[in-house]
């Protein structure tokens, strides 16, 4: 992991002064501005880039000079630079070893998703512990026995875990022990994972519930824009 | 929605004032003292309920002090008491009518996601535009015709989006002029959706992404608890 560590501070940046929810936004402005470059433009306008990614232009440029990059008047962000200035940053610069774990439906379906490669993810193997989905093929990757992470050959760094919530714990428990990471969790339960793996929560009923809080809401502003929804 | 528009202040809080990142930690709460009284308990300690929560106790603390509710020494907070408070204000006091749009993998792994009716959420409809999709069942729900949405006899609150994304912005607009008040968002897409609906976005890459840019640091706290996970 030298090439990551090494890259902690870019450009007198130090990587972990920058909070969460500019981090949270980067992913963002890196699709948009890839999506852009990909039809030929060279440059971007703040404003262009912050209405694409659902974001005021005043937060979009106070996100981006916390990484040191300005947009030039009349002129913006150059794509290219900015591009790479964002996956240096973000660590994109090798692509990080995903795993899913649960081979269901929603596995199943995450498998599927479009443009893991695209955005720097390389999605490595699919795990469960059902007798009768091992060795079954999810496009193009065979269903491993989930006991073989702990052996498994190539280094995983992130895991989507998509299990039921009963089985989640003892999941987290043998990712967490084979050296990963990071956990995506779908599984609706609070997971408790040793302090070297962080995990970030999809909990769906938790997330349209909190919608169902604001629609429910007289006279909030329902956009007040990303930073807010973030927050 | 008088039911609901008269919880906007309820014991002298003002819902609108109290912001997203509590909001955002309330259904986590709520679902945590629900397990809890459902194991018999009538009480439970800011300790507990914070750890199974995923947050530190003065978080808790300071999240339901917003809320007008404050644990009583030595004896902690009434299960009862408390998730009548949470689901009051989170205006759960009504069922929230849900549809899923996209019938694929992901739309029916979503509408088998279990315990949407256990936390005030009631799927009411799958939508797709695909003939070949119409009319099958998922679960207990026949796929009915998009462009049934906008003449559906049951109101509907919320929508959940599992299309592509090149489908999303279309799917968005018939469901703001169904009325729809809120759309989760899977497709790997920021949609540009009406003011009178408020959008959020799941966005597996993204979140993936991030989770890599942590997992990359070399020294920052890992787990540094959930209020800086969501910040």
């Amino acid at each position: 992991m030298g090439e990551i560590l090494s890259a902690n501070s870019i450009e007198g940046v130090v990587r972990k002064d920058v909070p969460e929810r500019v981090i949270s936004r980067l992913p963002i402005y890196l699709q948009t501005v890839e999506t852009i470059a990909a039809t030929g433009q060279s440059t971007v306008s703040s404003e262009t880039l912050a209405a694409r990614s659902g974001v005021s232009s005043s937060i979009l440029r106070k996100d981006l000079s916390q990484l040191g990059r300005s947009g030039r008047r009349g002129v913006g962000y150059s794509c290219e630079d900015l591009a790479s200035t964002l996956r240096t940053f973000l660590g994109l610069d090798r692509a990080r070893t995903i795993a899913i774990i649960g081979a269901g439906r929603l596995g199943s379906a995450l498998a599927d998703y479009a443009g893991f490669k695209r955005r720097g993810l390389s999605l490595t193997a699919i795990f469960d512990t059902d007798e009768a989905k091992i060795g079954t093929v999810i496009g193009t990757l065979p269903v491993s026995d989930l006991n073989e992470l702990a052996t498994w050959p190539e280094s995983i760094d992130l895991v989507v875990m998509a299990v039921p919530a009963t089985a989640a714990p003892a999941a987290a428990h043998i990712a967490a022990e084979a050296g990963v990471r990071g956990i995506l969790n779908f599984a609706p339960t609070v997971l408790d994972a040793p302090d070297s793996v962080r995990v970030h929560q999809v909990d769906l009923a938790s997330e349209l519930q909190v919608l169902a809080y604001y629609s429910a809401l007289e006279s909030a502003p329902l956009n007040p824009g990303f930073e807010e929804h973030r927050n």
